[in-house]
């Protein structure tokens, strides 16, 4: 059974919410100089954005728990979620993730009062790349984006369900998604830092751009539209090779 | 069925000593010059405070595993736990992390003899922020204090359990839980310490201040009253956006 | 039951495909210096091969989600593979190792173009020894392979399955083996790197020799043998083993 | 039902030989100069040994995976093992732990050989006190010790078994196991090592006195005992404790 309209606003937003909450507070709680977990390194910040996934997801188990558009649309493709509902998905993941980046600015409010390099502080929010190149930048969100999706599609937490993510229900819940997360971090991030999900980047930059940060960074706006295009096409191809394999 | 109140403070009182025991070790071990594993870092700090809860959590099965004032009043809210047994609740945990935090100085006791900056070794025992300000560091644990309470809520592994928190019937058992701290830890730590927990801070703050450690740090007394009334409140909202939300 | 021909092509290419990205990926994000996890270290590697499997083997569970000749002749060696299927699980496995270090050569391609040490970068896709040796480099393959073939010979997560893995099916699922890959990672990974997977490392080492890296380090061919012989022989011991003692 | 005698003597001994073999590894390939994990660091160091227990039991779930005398007089004193067995349990324990060390050496043994400090390669073996005070450490040791066995008693992932460890049937399996051992291995770790099981300290302590490490350090016999009677006095209390609290 398909979740209702109302499930999809409210735990979308909550769950994406919590998802960037705490997926933007572990890179802030590692960059700014003010924090007892400054200099964690990357293994912990990884570790961070999956079970960032873990929280908001488990939170948002009545909608599905997708927290990403680049996941909705692959399970559109794949015949798991309405099309109808795909709009509703998008539009509150993106809500959700606004919030979820000013609630981290709330929670880190005095420390980035004192941070003595608020020129880098871009990166707690959304992505970047550390060699610039459009073309191969693009294949690398779309690479990890769809293992992401083609993973949530073919793990056997899954399969049998019916219309919408059902983790909740297996033995690993929703941590095995977390453990996805955390590898494609690990072993994907190196390039771009792994948007792997539009609604991540793109609104978190947006919030960015509105908070009184003095001496902040560029917003990078010309590099923006990469972790929204690659994640969307690698969340397609996922649904594509599912629906071509899913009779094998 | 609710547990008795025997139960209650039996478990409660264990869970929470074994819950802090572990929790202010991995910090000592951390901090302590003579320790092997000095300076192992923030991630293997919030892996140990993440799976203290897990191990005091598991241990504490049988009266519901609260350990926290905060996640007590929360489920009290959300008409989860029977008001009656509330300051049951909350005094078997004060008993338990004091008793935790002396099994700590217990078993560090040499290395606390040792060690050549027992200054410092205030915060073994309980949080403290790094850029004081009352006002930003109480928000700071209600976000973090409301993303552990409303996790706990939400999250499918107790939908349908009855009046207290029944985790360890589920696939992940009270591990869901230890991965949502740990992710609060690496994200939300950094403004404060993360304390999210009345008992685990007030309790282990007072029996710091009875510990024989020459030439100890100062109790910040005057700080104290923070990660009791930041808990306390984001609790009390996740167990009224629970109580609001529950039907959607 | 045992999984169709088509399936084991199929599903042990793509899983194989999907453990090799992410796998070679975490090394890369390691150690080329334009990468946001750079120098993440041991723990961040090993976290990342240990999932890496995790990610590949849930993808493959309709194949049984072998991944690995040596699992599939411990398999065979203890009766629960057809031998007439081993031929196309180990063709699938080593197709799906180049395809994955080769999508892994792409999300990095940029990365590899900057490389300021191109001539050090052989490590990222095929292992090598510490003390070279090749009787003693066996020896430690040998045990390592036999402790993971072993293992999920004879975890009770799979006590009781057919002729095929079925570990998605228990609670933890496939993260076991992510455990144990993890811990034989941290533990017998000191000497050579741990392959404990002929695929893993052959057909790397194959794709390396073709990729179009400047200035790229020698393939090593002489060592090329030890990490196909030695997981093989840990592989057919720990078949044996099993054989052996499982009416005790 | 108990297992039968012949089951305790087999999986005894292969399983406490992997958990020595994996624990053991892990420290010797963060210690050893000529190791790809050098400097790992306590946290891996730790996750090893948490996941070697996890690795261990699985294989030995047949005997009900004790591995550590402890764990059996523990379990004995709590009416869950019959005492005609201890004696079993022990010998097979001592054996597989001798075993397991003998093993690591030999995966080992060119890292060994070319070792520039082989006067500091008994810590990859046993354990020893950071401040050495006879009294203090065994008290460490009992409380260690005491968390993990209590901990197996009162998890709810055995709650209802019969009269062994039954831990492979629940969700998590044995890596709850795992996770406990981690946590005590961050936070109790730090004064004394943690061996928590005398097996996997005395026995490794006499093999390593007969390995042909050249150079190799003191046997520190007179610290032997601590980890023997620790461990013992703190498994003892935790199955008194089960005893007088199970029917609250």
């Amino acid at each position: 059974m398909s979740p209702t309209d109302g499930q999809i606003w409210l735990w979308e937003i909550i769950g994406t919410a919590v998802l960037i909450l705490l997926g933007a507070g572990v890179v802030a709680g590692n960059q700014l100089l003010k924090s007892t977990v400054h200099k964690g390194g990357p293994l912990m910040i990884n570790i961070g954005w999956g079970f960032a996934v873990f929280a908001g997801a488990s939170i948002a188990w009545k909608s599905g728990a997708h927290l990403n558009p680049a996941v909705t649309l692959g399970l559109a493709v794949a015949d798991k979620t309405e099309w109808s509902q795909v709009p509703i998905y998008i539009c509150a993941q993106f809500i959700g993730a606004f919030i979820g980046a000013m609630l981290c600015y709330l929670a880190f409010k005095k420390n980035f009062d004192v941070e003595p390099h608020p020129e880098d502080t871009r990166g707690i929010f959304c992505t970047g790349p550390q060699v610039k190149n459009y073309f191969w930048n693009v294949v690398t969100e779309v690479i990890g984006t769809f293992v992401l999706v083609f993973w949530i599609l073919q793990s056997p937490a899954i399969s049998g369900s019916g219309d919408t993510l059902d983790l909740g229900n297996s033995g690993l819940g929703y941590a095995g998604v977390a453990f996805v997360v955390l590898v494609i971090g690990n072993s994907l991030g190196g390039p771009t830092g792994y948007a792997i999900n539009p609604a991540r980047d793109l609104a978190p930059r947006i919030a960015y751009a509105l908070m009184p940060i003095k001496g902040k960074g560029s917003r990078e706006w010309n590099y923006a539209w990469v972790p929204v295009v690659g994640p969307v096409i690698g969340g397609i191809l996922a649904g594509l090779l599912f629906a071509v394999t899913k009779n094998v």
